[in-house]
């Protein structure tokens, strides 16, 4: 019995075999951490060029693995309606950065017309390069997982209604969003 | 003794049971975590349409118990100044994708008296669906414990006064924000 | 040997000695988490205003000790191109809340001009009021150690080549955005 209870003894946790086990487990744990798999983004924009950075950013990280939504508000939502990818533009005005092929003075940029110059131009560089269209993008992120959700604020202002919408949309409010996005390391507004 | 000794081994601990303890509090702990009660929110946008953004999701922040708070700097520092609420206007210019009423040639979105037009517009509609006016959702914001911080280097660059402010505002720098929003889930520019 | 037994079995820890010292490093290891000491921007507009605000906060973080990032894409990968400091501009239209010297009118704002007047009130202003210019600001960005990360799909989609660009810029694509942000509390979009 001495030796029986001589080994039970050896087994005996000290206080500092506990923190030790404590500081490696919560190491893992941060590794673990549930706030790193997911993203909530924000997309608030309507224009052609704004377009693009949710949804690539929303493709990536579905790809990636990641829990990933898009809450759609403000002009934003337009990006989830039906018929969007034809009719959306570019505005080359106050884009001062805009890369044009061409240098244009202000005026030109201004002019009727522009906008169109402007989205067959972005279309065509967007195409030639090999990234897909905004059509073919919201297709990449519904087919990979990523939540497409409409602030239903937005649309009781201005008068959207849930039929103007493509397929496979959810509906919430910022406070839907917020609960979600509290416990997301990356949550960016568009 | 040795039954009394035999009760006091059944209560040893192993360092399995140790890694148990730990991965349960360890998992309660990320359910506290307390940057996801924090949201820190940068306004920096002075358009009518883009004040509403950070009013609303910080009032929506605030009723759903977060330490909420908003840092005005850039042209978002008009929000809080003294009677901005009545002078805001909406820029329908570069807004491509603004779901206007009516559709809008560009040359006519940039003639004179279209930011007022459009301004009494958006106006109309966020009171007509009951969404609060920006200086109805600035007093939700104050009286439900938002802080509202403006940003003292850009009110050097722009030479803007405390007095030119509304009551119960803050002032701090960029790395006053830095602090606090390091340890928040939620950080959105605006 | 009845006393040393004894002894051994005092310092026995119990369930709720292992909870308590869980909770305590638990506590430590959320003061220490990494993602607070990392921040992760982006920098998606071109014109000089939006310019410093993803400048300014990344030396403020680098200055405070954080590990620092921007990826700048979009629009935003001008910021980085050489000789981009002397020829950036601002745009006064659509920017209703830009605090001008002057009050201007919409007709104003649009005339041919307008944008090199806007851009020389900021130098000078920011001058004025001892804020680094942009070219400065890269500077003290690059020496305190914030990484400049160049996105490589709009690289390509614009044909913007390596030798475009500043010394020290690294080059990458989204997905490695991704993976750095989701270990970051501050992820900004600008």
């Amino acid at each position: 019995m001495a030796l029986e209870l001589a080994e039970t003894l050896t087994e005996t946790l000290t206080e500092s075999d506990v923190r030790r086990i404590v500081r490696d487990e919560v190491t893992q744990a941060f590794k673990k951490d549930p706030a790193a798999k997911r993203i909530c983004l924000i997309a608030s924009k309507g224009s052609l060029d704004w377009t693009y950075p949710p949804l690539i950013l929303a493709s990536a990280a579905a790809a990636a693995g990641m829990e990933t939504s898009i809450f759609f508000t403000f002009y934003g939502l337009n990006i989830i309606r039906k018929g969007f990818p034809e009719k959306v533009k570019v505005s080359p005005v106050g884009n001062p950065a805009m890369p044009m092929p061409l240098p244009m003075a202000d005026t030109f940029t201004s002019l009727p017309g522009m906008k169109a110059f402007a989205t067959a131009q972005m279309k065509a560089k967007f195409k030639k390069y090999g990234v897909a269209s905004v059509g073919e993008l919201i297709n990449v992120c519904r087919d990979s997982g990523v939540r497409l959700i409409a602030c239903t604020m937005t649309m009781e202002v201005f008068g959207i209604k849930k039929s103007d919408f493509i397929d496979g949309v959810e509906y919430a409010g910022a406070g839907a969003y917020l609960s979600e996005a509290r416990r997301a390391h990356i949550t960016l507004f568009i």
